[in-house]
């Protein structure tokens, strides 16, 4: 049997496919920046503390942890067999792979409170890890593309991000997408007014599973624990309303009405108007059922799926009060998503949206015929080089054949051969990889006409 | 006392930090494109094994681990008190972080032999782990920018590769480079001629101390292990002579002469005559006591450092052949060095040398005036962001000099203020942060005028 040397769940990528990653992350960047974004970076590790406790239980189970370095046995003194593996890791673990970017953005941003100029627009690109089951479209480690506004509760930060999520997808020529967005506030007024036997967080877990389980089968839980037939009557009603914004809005108004509602709702307002002339609003869809399962959000949330293809979140967000408290740092609101490179990556590939250029590997590949032709090509590649061309040498005189295959198969644009006749009579041989047009002349005389139009070749 | 979360010998980035770290990366890629080569990628972890048995044993103890998932205790049956931390973690931990990238990437050409073009020239730049004591210049996350050349034996990849070097340090201003260049074969040659009680890749790992302990106790060391009166002459003039390569050479041949000397000096020579009328000529040294601790190299070793400061080893490569083998692909040979990117963004600092237009921040800042103020701004936003301009828009109406404070903290190149006053003309006021000039005209005017001379503003 073949020897596997790789980890389930985690990816190389090739040349191939990583400059299609590039391509959609300096799109990305590109954007960030244009928006006002700073860059940030924190480690792929984090302290075992800084992580545990602020994903619920089941996300827990998937942080990666590490093992402290060193005889770590010898200092557990009350070591006992019985004890649990989760028990146990605290033990001998004191670090642990980050599972998102949000988490060490709130320790930074805490640690760093005096130098930073709030309000502060980050961005941080970079892997995060979790020890999910692998499976189509969910990876061990994957990269997320993270911005965030903190340090100000003005929801022109929301309005702004919606704008930006509108300018990233049409950068990357992607149209058909559903902005779902919805505010924990209108939740938790819901769930106010219910009379549930759970926690709130639980009962966005569970609203969270809709799009598994769908609405029959959410009902009959949601009654376990403790819905009247008054509730499921509301829930039915705003789940399933295929209605605008304002028409849900009065709506709800008419079914529920406290406090937490009318905030969440004016908030939503707020937003929609503002975006009434851009055109990502005709995007943006008031979901009730999107509740974004993570415990950190306290105000507006917001989701991205492609109307194309059910490839899952694209992206995913929402605004949090109290992320930085647990480092120390109280008050301060903030609002960021989140992309998801690899899922856009699935996505683009499925629609088949890559630019062509993309390809274009190599400008020049020069045939070896030996140390005295190839010490003449290596001068020349070094000139090319100097003129923003890429080119290479290729390494062995070997046959002809073998090396033209190369240069095929690398995408070289031109081939240049020396050989001896060239050699003697001080010219080159260019021939163009597309065309298969060959021309000879000198190194001087090719540099200067092709710099002024390629076509020529 | 104020609680640290931070994990030590690993660091966060500010805006600050990582647009120099950009723009040293975005120099060093543009280069490896130029060369011809291409990107690969592999995940932050690896299969413990994968890792395992190719350092030294110094080299292991600094491999991060990281714990299996799930009920990992509930698996070791023959569990055992009095087993060695080291022993105990083959048990519980499967993955570990990686040590460097070219075990990976060994393990990468192996798995794609069939579809990678040979000679493969790939460049790979991300994060690798050590668990150092975290000391000045030596952080337990690094980033490493890699180049190799796999797939052939062929002399001119070393040529290349160090003319490389040359082109990235000059991409960066960075003028005065050494180049140590050296053989493991004339240090083979030289072990073999040797009475030593070690094996050569003790010898070498001594050797490599030589920076640090001094010839005279290196010499010490060699009696020890066997070294006679004849061997440490011979190494005293070796090492301590400044002779030309040339010179050395027939020097070396004089006192020992072997078939692995001569091969190592025959590379040495034909990589030294490639590069005579190159600028990167004058940077090579020829030394002999460079050993490059790492089990693998076989062939041409070398390292950069740099004249102005010692801030140690800015690069380190060479030639391997067998790196492959352990994932089951035999007799493919490879050069490759790895730039250290933190070192050299130290260096970069100290000589003051990271080009000042780095620091520009963002184009425009909105004043923010209130909700009818704003709408207006932040549609003139979205204007200059269409046409690649930075722009933001504050996003609390509080006092004006807290807005300007912020812009300035933030670097703002122009303040744009649309109030009470502005609003009534429908005009902006456009203020230049640098020279304090102010211009009062409508937007579609001042857009108009401004893409085609900034200098008016």
């Amino acid at each position: 049997m073949k020897q596997n040397f790789s980890l389930s769940g985690m990816r190389d990528f090739s040349s191939f496919q990583l400059k299609r990653r590039e391509y959609i992350l300096s799109n990305i960047k590109n954007q960030f920046i244009l928006y006002g974004f700073l860059p940030i970076s924190t480690p792929i590790m984090e302290k075992r503390n800084n992580l545990f406790g602020n994903y619920n239980q089941e996300g827990e189970k998937l942080i990666f942890q590490v093992l402290k370095s060193g005889d770590y046995l010898s200092s557990i003194n009350e070591y006992n067999y019985e004890e649990t593996s989760s028990d146990f890791s605290r033990l001998i673990s004191d670090k642990a792979l980050r599972y998102d970017l949000t988490l060490p953005f709130a320790r930074f941003v805490s640690q760093n409170r005096s130098s930073l100029n709030f309000p502060f627009r980050k961005y941080q690109i970079g892997p995060v890890f979790r020890a999910d089951r692998p499976q189509k479209g969910r990876l061990r480690e994957f990269l997320q593309c993270d911005v965030d506004i903190i340090g100000s509760q003005s929801l022109w930060s929301e309005v702004d991000l919606l704008c930006l999520i509108d300018s990233v997808f049409k950068s990357l020529s992607i149209k058909s997408i559903k902005i779902k967005l919805n505010h924990r506030k209108i939740l938790e007024g819901l769930f106010e007014s219910f009379s549930l036997n759970i926690s709130f967080d639980e009962f966005c877990i569970l609203i969270d599973k809709l799009d598994k389980i769908g609405i029959d089968k959410l009902i009959d839980l949601l009654i376990d624990k403790g819905c009247t037939k008054n509730d499921v009557s509301i829930l039915n009603a705003l789940f399933l309303s295929k209605l605008s914004f304002l028409e849900k809005k009065s709506m709800i108004l008419d079914l529920v009405s406290n406090n937490n509602i009318k905030k969440g709702l004016d908030d939503i307002s707020f937003i929609i108007n503002q975006l009434k002339t851009h055109s990502v609003y005709d995007s943006i869809e008031f979901d009730i059922s999107l509740a974004r399962g993570l415990d950190y959000y306290t105000g507006s949330i917001f989701e991205v799926v492609s109307l194309e293809d059910n490839t899952g979140s694209l992206l995913g967000g929402g605004r949090y009060d109290e992320l930085a408290e647990k480092f120390g740092f109280k008050n301060i609101s903030g609002v960021g998503m989140s992309f998801g490179l690899d899922r856009i990556y699935d996505l683009i590939d499925l629609l088949d949206l890559f630019p062509q250029h993309i390809n274009n590997e190599l400008d020049f590949l020069f045939i070896n015929f030996g140390v005295k032709e190839s010490s003449i090509c290596h001068k020349y590649i070094l000139e090319l080089r100097s003129f923003s061309y890429s080119a290479e040498l290729y390494p062995d005189d070997i046959k002809l054949n073998k090396q033209m295959n190369y240069a095929n198969n690398r995408g070289a644009k031109f081939v240049i051969i020396i050989g001896e006749e060239e050699l003697s009579l001080n010219k080159i041989k260019v021939k163009n990889m597309t065309t298969g047009k060959q021309k000879i002349l000198s190194f001087s005389e090719f540099i200067k006409t092709f710099q002024i139009d390629e076509s020529k070749f």
